[in-house]
């Protein structure tokens, strides 16, 4: 046996045999055609429609969004005008591979020159090509492979389209060469309660499809070919995991009982029944966006009051947190803010955006104020980007002034972290957006593929900033949340709890791991993890540190 | 009296009188032309000559650049081209603001379509048309106003424009409305050691022409009809601390006899002799850019090393500290990073994007290493945009194994002032830089007009941030200084050492007015005003609070 290390996603386990995504296919060459065009022609049939039927056959078994992705994939490797193009394209001279890959080429350009909703097929249409292409070589097919068995999932990373396709029944665990802990396979897994390690070097190389390893996200490491007894010690914990992270929902608390609220992320109040089914305590992160985005002025009063109190309504007695509008530049609204910035995460957005519009502010306020006089829910309502104790009175005044009862700050810019003590007398609580704490933290654009490596929210630079803002909560006697993806990584929450955290929200697919974590372990084990997690030299060593 | 307040630049005091700056003219209306032709041309043709005579009248008293750009002015003014189109508008009927107007629009659009310099001469041209149009209107002409006794110059906010033609010999003083400590104001009163205060609001409305005021940088004041007995101690007070600025100069120390080494920011080797000239002890930032711009591939190592040694030389026994390369996707070299980014401040920049092309980084560091080796001055290599101990680390390392002595970070991104207890073990020196610092710890485009007010040195969580440099340099007994803007600020510089800041570096022109003022205190009051300072809830406040 060998082992392998990464960057754990998750606190699962599991032990099957790998299966490998196969790489993307290379352009065929410019040999030319090696038999007659009716010949070639037949054989290229003939691949279209093995690969449509076996879509198709994935659809069915799929069900849902993937069904119908896979169901149009379908449709574009039966389409007669490609086999009628390719045929021509092989008249001219191209052999079978060429003519096939250059007839998709030309209708994928097509989809892409008609812009929006076609536009964005075109990836699909890449893959019916490279399925294709790889059944007249012989090869395995790009994408996610298919099997009867379970099995682990070794790729270089996944993109957003192999996701669709995953079949989540059979895939036990993944495992990726390349990404981050905020990369697409990692808020995949956690969405979906997989076990994944990511940023195993090497193990494309290391792997070969069949070959038996253990997988344990909590450690970080793949382990390959284990003894027939680790296999069934890590089937036996895989059992337990499962087991406790179906166990009957309990409010979010420690091994000593300590409480920790644990709530849900939401973009609409549509998402609440789904969020209080798996267990939310209430919203930590309520997102107003959906309200304005495609309108071309603020939504009035009544029509956020009536949005606004659905919303509540779900959650009787319970604390829900909205955030007001997050706009600037890189998301605008043309009655906001639709300058051109050169950098819109560094521009007027939050807060300043509100301000520099206090009408639209107020009259989101006011409507919320509305809500919460008219159910029983406990609203909490913060503001983003606030960058100091200035900005942190301006909205509290603001929002006491139009009726609220519970006003708090997002910390998000540095600043308001080095600030904590001044903020925390001001504002009656504080949630941190850890996506945005570290983009800025670290000076690196958390969507920006060269610098992703910054954004890790283990970073100690982050994880002290996260302190500063919990010992002002304590020092105050105030409520300091979380509400960024950090909450969902079970690891990292009994760290922040470490840390001063009094509540986690996150996506009510990540409650279930967060809650059997934290029930692992003491307020004080979680205050040692977090003091030795902010004394490591690198995201990765606090991950090691605090894991002990 | 009364009194109105902004913030100080600089620490200078003026009493005189006030001339405000004309606001730019309203374009001129559609009214019919009211004389005949001839009448009006002749009228136009007079108004030319007299704008032509007072430009080379002004040239002729300004000397240097100033003279040059106003002779072109008259030039521009004295152009028959000109009085003819204005004669065939308004033969066409138009009155002799909007012929005159219209013409020189047509010109400027002219000289825009053209490109390069002689679309940047556009502007010129606008001045000359509103001055032209301001004497047919009988009005004061725009822009900066001509005095023979010296005034105190108050405008909305200054232009670039605006101060190649500024009377230094007749201007004591600048009050701004707008603008802020960065603003291009603040920036000019600093380069000139002019006092001023700029984001006075209401300071238009509440003078007029003629009055008499006193402004105090230091204090940030703007006193209007003082009396006699107040003027004659400000002139003793202006006379005192300009016989300090202009003071044998001196090695920088406070008045106590520490030493703070006062170095100059320089960005190519023929900047030296007038540094040395005014004083500085040495560089503490040399920016390397200059070599690297406008080339298609990076200098050579042999290249490098010449111009580094005639840099070096410059300085024998004397510390200078040198960048290596600082470019991004927003200071594109096409060798290093041309990707679009969205948020290129966030980007792959400084020492990740040396990191990601290693070969250029080596050739730097070498030729540096040879540069050393070839003279007597103490040569000092930091890299840009260091975020933690783990890129600390590397670049040391780096440096070492190439050959340098004293190798370090620049202080940019917040996370390195957080971890700067780690980042202070590693290398053997920190220089803060402040403009990004602020930039990144306010999460605030520093070029971004709708944030500018974010972009404050004396911001409490700056403060802070260089606070923990600064105590983590004292612990390790490794050098701290700063090597932005904040530097430059006398008040501020006073402060920065009270936080622990070794060294002090900023424009030559900036050195007088910092080393007069650190002499005024001691090491125990700096860092009075600065455990004050850090107190503070606002820059304003920080500002306030140091001051006592």
């Amino acid at each position: 046996m060998s082992a392998l290390s990464g960057v754990g996603v998750g606190r699962g386990i599991a032990a099957a045999k790998v299966l490998k995504m196969p790489e993307p296919l290379a352009p065929p060459g410019d040999a030319p055609l090696s038999a007659p065009v009716d010949e070639e022609a037949a054989r290229v049939q003939g691949a279209l429609q093995d690969v449509a039927a076996e879509l198709l056959s994935r659809a069915a078994a799929a069900g849902g969004e993937a069904q119908q992705v896979l169901e149009a994939a379908a449709l574009m490797a039966q389409d007669p005008a490609i086999l009628d193009d390719v045929r021509t394209r092989m008249e001219g001279g191209a052999n079978a591979e060429r003519a096939t890959w250059d007839a998709y080429g030309a209708f994928r350009d097509m989809l892409v020159s008609m812009g929006g909703y076609m536009a964005e097929r075109a990836t699909d249409l890449d893959d019916v090509a490279q399925r294709v292409v790889a059944r007249l070589r012989g090869v395995a097919a790009p994408g996610v492979p298919a099997s009867d068995e379970p099995f682990i999932l070794v790729a270089r990373d996944l993109a957003p389209a192999d996701t669709a396709t995953l079949d989540l029944e059979k895939t036990l665990a993944l495992v990726t060469q390349d990404g981050g802990p905020t990369s697409h396979t990692a808020i995949l897994a956690r969405s979906k309660s997989l076990p994944a390690v990511v940023g195993v070097t090497g193990i494309l190389a290391a792997v070969a499809d069949g070959q038996r390893a253990i997988v344990d996200a909590r450690t970080g490491s793949v382990e390959l070919d284990p003894s027939d007894d680790a296999v069934a010690a890590a089937q036996t914990e895989r059992e337990e995991r499962l087991a406790a992270a179906s166990a009957p929902i309990t409010d979010g608390a420690l091994a000593d009982g300590t409480k920790v609220p644990l709530l849900a992320n939401l973009g609409s109040p549509k998402e609440a029944a789904k969020a209080v089914e798996l267990g939310a305590e209430g919203v930590g992160l309520f997102r107003t966006e959906f309200l304005f985005l495609d309108a071309t002025s603020a939504p009035t009063v009544e029509a956020q009051t009536a949005s606004y109190t659905e919303l509540l309504q779900a959650f009787p007695g319970r604390k829900v947190v909205v955030r007001a509008l997050d706009a600037g530049a890189d998301k605008p609204l043309s009655f906001l803010n639709d300058a051109h910035e050169e950098n819109p995460a560094l521009g007027l957005r939050g807060i300043r955006a509100l301000r520099a519009s206090e009408q639209i502010l107020r009259d989101q306020l006011a409507a919320l104020a509305n809500a919460q006089d008219a159910t029983d829910a406990e609203l909490w309502v913060m503001a983003p980007m606030i960058a100091d104790v200035e900005e942190t009175e301006y909205f509290v005044a603001l929002g006491r002034e139009l009726g609220l009862r519970t006003v708090g700050a997002m910390a998000e810019v540095p600043s308001i972290a080095v600030l904590a003590d001044q903020v925390l007398e001001a504002a009656d609580f504080v949630s941190i957006g850890t996506n945005d704490l570290t983009q800025y933290t670290m000076a690196a654009d958390r969507q920006l593929g060269s610098v992703s490596s910054f954004q890790d929210p283990w970073h100690p630079a982050v994880l002290r900033l996260v302190k500063l803002l919990g010992e002002a909560g304590a020092a105050t006697g105030k409520p300091v949340g979380v509400c960024g993806e950090a909450a969902a990584d079970p690891a990292l929450a009994v760290v922040l709890v470490g840390l001063g955290v009094t509540t986690l929200s996150m996506s009510p697919s990540a409650l279930a791991d967060v809650r059997a974590e934290l029930l692992t372990v003491t307020l004080e084990e979680a205050r040692e993890r977090a003091a030795r997690a902010i004394t490591a030299r690198s995201a990765a060593e606090a991950r090691g540190l605090a894991a002990g």
